[in-house]
């Protein structure tokens, strides 16, 4: 029996595909999400809580433990692990900044939902601010072109919220996203200051272009530039990398969109 | 190098808002959600595991850590802690009348789902039950005026489901939902008995008044009331204060509502 | 006080229905959650970690623990656990085609979306394939006609995912998902090769069957047909048991679908 | 390779006596040590911790494990399970009395100790009081003749602090034990009101009555009777079952004892 | 059956002493072995390792906790926790040299032993420097009168390895115990440099003054002082305040000394 | 402030010595841990449990973690870790033997205590056997030339039993020790088959030679012989490397043996 069993584990392993089996030192999709956990600490002590860290142990852990992932993750894409203690430091040093986004997400929030009653509240509850300044850290580290890490983190909200914004959107101060659940934005988004989205907003992709096989083409402009003071309401689908979003237009709910709206237009859907 | 980080930590002080700077005793998620679980074994032991507590020592432990967690939540709101004791009794007196609901609440998922083969499936499996039965505690908590412990339990269970039901809304007996991910319903709305909802559905806000600063006007009646006997399909949006649908009416998929439906009205979305 | 809350439990247990007071022996949501880890690391070892199990290791726990938890479910549902371990080798012999299938979806997802860079970002982020491979096992466990277990898989995906895949659903190779937050598949379903869905798709039933006392009938065909390298865009919504999609159709996004569609078409919503 | 390992695996089972291949059911040593544990909350909450349990749960839980524990080990040693709910209740009804003891013993070693502040302080760090505390508890267990728990338990006891009394020693209340390590106190001793040991202290079997087979016949009285108000200082050794220390005698440190002392005497070594 | 559990339950609280119904707030015991922990990390990375804490996020994490437990400790000992910061702070001043003591320990173990291979494995495997190491960080504590957290550490040292020193004790550089279960070392005791001890050795009281109730007076010097370069063989025990042991004296294995010994002195016990 | 917590850091750094600064790789007691609870799962299931792996998967997982530790303790010895597979590998082959001599420890113990219920008791709560079993896996280790990892070992079992045998003592058949606290068996020691020993039993060594600078000279045979079926009771001290125990032979306890006893003879200590 147990002869047939190690039978059994070899077919397994024959049928698994080369590029499938795994060298060590792949990035650790565990470690990944304590560097998100440290991050959350040193940002926001006292509503953030790991492992009984202080504030400044947080810190501390984080330098070391960025150099570690970081190294993982060039490593694993095939780049030498040099550069990690560099692109650590770097992010380091956009703390500060990632901490002022922050806030205004946070009174971005705080300001569109009548049921929010601190900021407090909003940290511990909102699954909108998790996801966005989760993004928001994801984010600089993909502009620093590490590997992996960015995905991992996005993912890691997603999976907790129903939030998917890939780490490459690029979006501006005070970001509100009420409910959250459904959510897509995609790579090459680009969205402006003060936008408000509400469930199942889409900003994806109309159509890939193909290559000889038939395959989409990686890379490209695929995903629609939303202007400034922007409200999107639930379940509304924007599309395509030529698709552009006025300042203050107002995309009602459930709507379709696959060309440019113009400022200060407000689209809305009707059964009529 | 070190110093330099030091001087990061300062920027990273300063960068955050004063009113982040979080106070000790603040509300802990962590123990909010063993609260959840500590009810979940009383409930339904065998069904809920937590701690390895038995019926009897889940009970114990909830009278404790109601006492402590309600005092901290009042403390953290500015309010005397005082109540405490007093408001986690009255929670507790309400506890067979929470189950009573539930038993309906599975009677329903169970009446409503050809594929659920028996109750103890519904229990382990239904993520509509899961987020049900949270929103039963949890809105019993908010009824007593509670502040923060009813928002994050409803937030637990949209972390887990990615229904989101505020604490505030009204829910009748033989409440069912089917798949559920994406439904969300607002603090005012009320639901009557015998309300069966699908994937999707927003029972939402239309709009909101806003004050002379353009923010909206926190509190009112923003969310519609849904009568008994009513079907909403997947991916409705019924939407305002005003709204009101009428009992034994049917809400088909996709459907965009914002005015009141008569009852017994039948209201499919269509292609054609 | 404490005679009160004693009083108070009794409340609590006889508003509890009779059939909610579980008998020893339950399925264990978290053991079978093992197993699904355990699985994972025999299929795709150094992607995915459990106990810092070896592949080996992995796989001989497997064995144990599968007799043990299909033994629990086949009691807890009134059956002799006497098949269990045959249960068991029958689900093991069918790993390496679980692995084959897994390779074909994880291509189909690598080829479907050109942010993706490599096979092991996919294994490591992408809840597409998350949910698809948990389907796969969860699918050959029904087949086997084991109780609970492959329902309780499929929702523990469908809580870490967002996507709702019936454990009854028959998928073809090269499954692959984008973004997936809020896709439900019916039990019934059946879905050929090469199909592709995004966010939101909907591919369930139409209306139920009521039996004498209003009750949706119990079993039957009633999910729709889908067939090979067919797209179905974000939002879709595709229903009824005799609605079949043809070979090479595509299926716009926010789309509402109760009728059957030929080969070769293209369904597409439009505001106008 | 594997194979070969399959073999050595093979070979190790055959080499393993018959008996020691474990039926199923065996006492489990975690559990055992958990009932310690609980008891210990339920003595003095505040001072002992476990699980986060209050004081109430604590007792809960106890009431359900005891009876689970007891099953197992009178199953395992061959007996019927049916009595153990029975004998988990008699040891219930003893608690008050243990505590009655215990508080004689903390006081015993703070009126002993000059170092002592405090019976907090006794609680909290002294080896002494936490062996002599779990053998009252072992010993009430090994009185009504349960299996394996009592020795469980008084190994554990054993294995913090270095102090090894047997459950079935008899003890008189004000017991005090300073530093304690290497003390030994054999199964049918029995010790007087206010006696005090210091470490390394043997109260042994002077040697024993073999049968045809050479091997120590099991049972009979094996160890010395120790008077009321006994002082026995660091090293002493005392042997047999035969032995006598009178009341208010005094054995200095190192001395060897295989004969009786009679009341108020005092035995001292001397290298002179 | 309940009614009678809460009745016995009762009767506990009664046979309970009043002084041992604990205040809140009592010190620690597992957050004060998180001292232990953290301390060890700053002073030996690599070889010790704790809740994988940096160097330097350990540090971090020490000034915090050790600020809280010497507030609790003063708190639970009825002084003002206001003092709690400033010694915290005067202890970690004191870090560097502890450190520097701790080398000369390990240095004394490394010579002393013609089994130990490196500094390495003394560090990881000999229970001799555990137990000094952590002496050292306790004598300090003692030093600046913080209550409970010394006796605690030293206590934690004596579970794991059967060595008790009170952190009373005033111990010279290059310390070296070998094996070293049973060692007992009283608060009073006064040792020099370069002393080396064998298991089994006792430096303590020969016996108390009494009160007028017949108890022990508390304080005074009531253990030997032991010079410099000075041997003392297994078991040995060495009795008395007035006890002096002269520089470069041996004292051989299981003797019994009461009286001074002078300069340079072997002391030897013989079966003749 | 923190700069001055800085700078403390800096001094601790400067004071420890050179050699304490850890390069990575260090053998982690915790692994080393492991692998003994893994070798106890695979030769005595259902005594032991460890991470709940099955016997197989404890096997599977111990030829991976031998593989890895010994290459760490190599590596950090200053030697290639190449052998490492093939060391583990020898060990492998050995446990069958391994699983022979604890049989025959299991049985020397139960013969020898007239307490001993059954093979179960003992060894669920022996800590003679606990000590002497993993005495037999470190000594293969140590055969086999691995270090560090013998040592820390028995040091595990020394800080769990107070028993501290030399993982290089070379030990026979049938060994039982009752009790044990205090037993300390030195790095050359060899003992025949059917010895039992009793607590606070010292085989160890006499004086050491010392090198020019007063050191004692690493290695050479500096502990004694015991001869077959010896019994050594409690206390007694037998030193030096040419000090022979005759078989058959008895040493009474508290007694000091530093020259040779013949075959078959007593030696007993008295007051008189």
């Amino acid at each position: 029996m147990e002869k047939m069993h190690a039978e059994i584990l070899e077919q397994i392993r024959a049928a698994r595909e080369e590029d499938l089996r795994a060298p060590r030192g792949i990035a650790d999709r565990k470690r990944v999400v304590g560097l998100i956990k440290e991050i959350q600490v040193v940002l926001l002590p006292g509503h953030f809580h790991y492992n009984d860290l202080s504030e400044e142990a947080a810190f501390d852990n984080l330098v070391r433990d960025l150099d570690e992932q970081i190294g993982s993750a060039l490593c694993f894409s095939g780049t030498s692990p040099m550069k990690a203690k560099k692109l650590a430091e770097e992010f380091i040093q956009t703390l500060p900044e990632i901490m002022r986004q922050i806030n205004t997400d946070i009174q971005a929030i705080y300001d569109g939902d009548p049921a929010a009653k601190s900021k407090t509240e909003i940290i511990l509850c909102y699954p909108g601010f998790y996801a966005i300044s989760i993004y928001r850290i994801a984010h600089v580290l993909y502009q620093l072109g590490i590997p992996y890490i960015p995905r991992i983190m996005t993912e890691y909200a997603h999976e907790k919220t129903g939030i998917d914004i890939n780490p490459g959107a690029t979006i501006g101060d005070y970001f509100c996203i009420d409910h959250g659940t459904g959510i897509v934005i995609g790579e090459t988004a680009v969205l402006g200051h003060h936008v408000k989205l509400y469930q199942g907003v889409t900003i994806g992709a109309k159509s890939f272009e193909k290559d000889e096989n038939g395959n989409p083409v990686k890379g490209g402009k695929r995903h629609p530039d939303i202007g400034n003071h922007v409200v999107i309401y639930a379940n509304a689908t924007i599309l395509g990398g030529d698709t552009v979003i006025g300042d203050h237009s107002v995309i009602g709910g459930n709507t379709w969109i696959i060309d440019s709206v113009p400022e200060g237009m407000k689209v809305y859907y009707t059964n009529k």
